[in-house]
């Protein structure tokens, strides 16, 4: 039969019996002698190979972890250097290999030092975490033993490991035992998840006119999952937030009766558990009321706040959270993880089931109890990544108390801070800490309000420079803000302190430039 | 101001000004000083500490990967023993560590080994890969420095090597110097995003009554990526495949046809590179020429097959994927690489673009231009991990001959072992290897083709009880069929003589134990 197209059939190759060893037709194997490895590939290095280059990225990486609190806190500050070493970065795909000191040395030498340096304890920007040690082990192990634990069946007991690390975060919002969910790569996908699983819960396969609540604080990759699960612009209502940067829970009640009334499906409510702009946490307990009433999805982006779960002063101000459908937990946020670690957790594990269950014939067989349900049946992915390991190895290796006492440490740490810009002249505390993070400008006697953006702006500039801290700027009531938030557990005392520092010397060299600029206008 | 559920005023610790050092007020910082580290918490272990982890983990990984040859193909064959195990692997969160060589000693000795060994060379399962081990030192690099590369602002060179990478994989198939894209977790939510693309390009925000044209072949993760994007069950119209278990163009135009004249929006049509069932591939140039005159969106999904292009008789067989709208490739598949990685490339970059912008404050500026695009606005993730190394490091190292003749030299046994089977008595050939994967079952003489599902099934436990292969099962034409697919790194002409020989063996079992049946029936 001619198989047009097929690899097999249409090359110089074609089919090549007898050129391998032949193999003894109908003799029975003798199964318990071992296969005589043929290997000596270049992608399969002997023993002496692999402990030199471990040795060689160990050295690197030990290198590069022991310095990161003399390492400056951003290395991206020559835009010009950057757009040269960018061009010359563009590079064809290698036919051929290179040795692997040269390419660790431009890894190490020249690609990561031109960064945010978002490991380091300086980094005070966006929202850190830093990313511990022993999980980047776990990546090296999981990738090194390549196992897969989609399915239960593949590997019951590393898939195990993974369903404890989920358990383990639904235990600390309080969760019941009927919640579910599994890991994903960030807060995004996450919160795909949970709008995909309330779509299908609430509104099924017409759900266009389908409306879901949020503040206009929430996250933007909330508008971007609504996009992605197929809703149109209009279905997410962004209400403004209060004076604190939260959701009232009347105006989504007001605005339920309104959509209703026009014939639209009010259908899931997005709460925030520590804004990425300010940190703000929205009232758990009062939304959870309103979704109740008004029957919605209650659905917690706490990517950001949600492990400060595990501090007491935590709990109490994320309480309610317990009342959510379902929640996005950010282990590479609040648990300290290097990137790539989100979480989605459902309260009823069913419906992220009914959510993600397809069949196929080459599947091995599936968990049918939600008991030990399978990861792909409860997620969008089937192939992926023993993510579980990167969590689990650092809860192993410290406890939960090691990451409480160091979310406790950042509690501490913003709230001295804020204090500290509070006794400073001239210093406004634009958003109070919530969760880690303070928004704060500069309003300089006598400046026009039209100057201040543009003031702050450079005096971020100006702290920035010194490179012992990195922080960023939002936009808060339509003004420049500058923002510190403290979320990596590298950043102790000693770099606040260097923040404080920078802050108050920057703003020492604004006012010299203000009056002599003031002096030789006049 | 009261604030009500804030965590900073909300517990025992409040407000703790005075608690640290005193800061200079005001004093200008010495900006070259460096920060003096206050470090010695848990979470960050000196060198010394971090040396003797690497070791620990290093020890282990080195003896794993050398004696992948020697360790049983799966691992997971005791139902009983697993059940007790898994009931004890359910464990509470640790509020205190335990010592690294307990946690690898579980990992390692207990964990690891009750699998299916998707490392090893015995593998033929599913659709293998095998996880090359420099791509794990990859994730360990990645991990560690934990830079983010989702824009360009982050971390450029960094970036760029992920930029670098995807172009690479454009250049493999073909594609134009205007297409995007960015690496997934895997085909699943490659997939996703290729619909996601075509629905907003296609249809706009009223897409119910679309529809996505795919044969009965097509791995289910289309489905569930469809009703994901929001797409009723109605959406996806699986037509019947022809004796190859291709998608037969003509019947594509027929059902077009069908669909506009019934009032519905035809907009996609998805061909596979590789089916899971059997490898196959769909006729791409037949194909795209269909997708051509009928207006649809070509995407194709060659996450298995793809980077067979790499090789001679690849390209010939994937002629037309250049001519594709979007195109997924894992790089967990066909080119090695641990779970976790796929990837989805777009031919005209913007189309990507428009299907992820979404701006936010608080984000740093992005790139404008689609020269340098940042991931996260042609990607539905923000914060994800640095997946791009792990491909990167790899090729960087060996270069892409080294991968190119890893795939010939699958190519060449899976053409091998089908010889061999069809030179076997009683081994009918379902399916002809498309790529390398080939389907087959035993038809024993006289047999009723009733029993045959169930003597297959049993031949396939005794081909698996000897563990030196792993071998699948599917259902090709409604008939229980067993599956070889070799595409791990590691596997090499002994394996698959040890396969053929467990074969044979096995199937003469059957025929010993299927003859003394028959004699006591009789």
């Amino acid at each position: 039969m001619a198989r047009h197209g097929s690899i097999q059939s249409s090359g110089r190759h074609g089919t090549r019996r007898g050129r391998f060893f032949a193999v003894d037709g109908g003799a029975v194997a003798d199964a318990d002698e071992p296969v005589k490895t043929t290997s000596g590939h270049s992608l399969e290095p002997d023993v002496a190979q692999m402990r030199a280059a471990i040795d060689a990225v160990a050295k690197r990486i030990v290198e590069h972890v022991a310095s990161l609190p003399t390492q400056p806190a951003w290395g991206n500050d020559d835009p010009q250097a950057i757009s040269a070493a960018l061009e010359s970065a563009r590079e064809k795909m290698p036919e051929t290999g290179e040795d692997l000191e040269t390419v660790l040395a431009y890894l190490f030498d020249e690609a990561v030092p031109v960064s945010f340096n978002t490991a380091g304890p300086g980094y005070l920007a966006y929202i850190p975490g830093g990313g511990v040690f022993d999980a980047a082990l776990g990546a090296w192990i999981a990738d090194s033993v390549n196992r897969y634990v989609g399915v239960f069946a593949a590997a019951p007991l590393l898939s195990q490991i993974e369903a404890n690390v989920v358990a383990w975060f639904a235990e600390i919002v309080g969760y019941p035992e009927s919640a579910r969910g599994f890991l994903t790569s960030g807060g995004s996908l996450a919160n795909l998840t949970g709008i995909v699983t309330a779509r299908r819960e609430m509104l099924g396969e017409n759900f266009l006119d389908g409306v879901i609540y949020a503040s206009d604080q929430t996250h933007h990759c909330v508008l971007k999952a609504a996009a992605i699960a197929g809703f149109p612009e209009r279905a997410v209502r962004m209400l403004p937030a209060d004076d604190d940067f939260r959701l009232r829970a009347q105006d989504v009640a007001a605005a339920v009766e309104e959509d209703r009334a026009a014939g639209r499906q009010p259908f899931m409510l997005v709460a925030s558990a520590g804004t990425t702009n300010s940190g703000a946490v929205d009232p758990l307990e009062e939304l959870a009321d309103v979704a109740e009433t008004k029957n919605l999805w209650f659905h917690v982006d706490a990517a950001y706040g949600g492990f400060f779960a595990l501090t007491a002063r935590g709990k109490a101000a994320l309480a309610g959270i317990e009342r959510s459908d379902s929640l996005v937990l950010d282990p590479h946020k609040s648990l300290f993880m290097p990137y790539g670690l989100g979480s989605l957790i459902v309260r009823d594990g069913a419906a992220l089931h009914r959510a993600h269950t397809i069949r196929a014939d080459y599947m091995p067989p599936m968990q049918a109890a939600m008991d030990r349900v399978d990861f792909c049946e409860i997620s969008p992915e089937l192939s992926r990544s023993f993510r579980g390991l990167r969590i689990w190895l650092p809860l192993k290796l410290h406890g939960a108390d090691a990451f409480r006492r160091a979310l406790d440490e950042k509690l501490d740490l913003i709230a001295w801070a804020t204090e500290e810009l509070r006794s400073e002249p001239e210093i406004e505390i634009v958003a109070e800490p919530q969760v880690t993070v303070v928004a704060w400008r500069w309003v300089p006697e006598g400046a026009d309000e039209a100057e201040l953006d543009a003031l702050n702006q450079r005096l971020l500039e100006r702290i920035n420079r010194r490179q012992r801290v990195y922080l960023t700027a939002t936009r808060l009531r339509d003004c420049f803000v500058i923002r510190i938030c403290v979320l990596s557990f590298r950043t102790h005392a000693d770099r606040m302190e260097a923040a404080l520092k920078d802050i108050r010397a920057a703003l020492e060299e604004m006012r010299t430039e203000l009056s002599s600029g003031a002096a030789s206008q006049s």
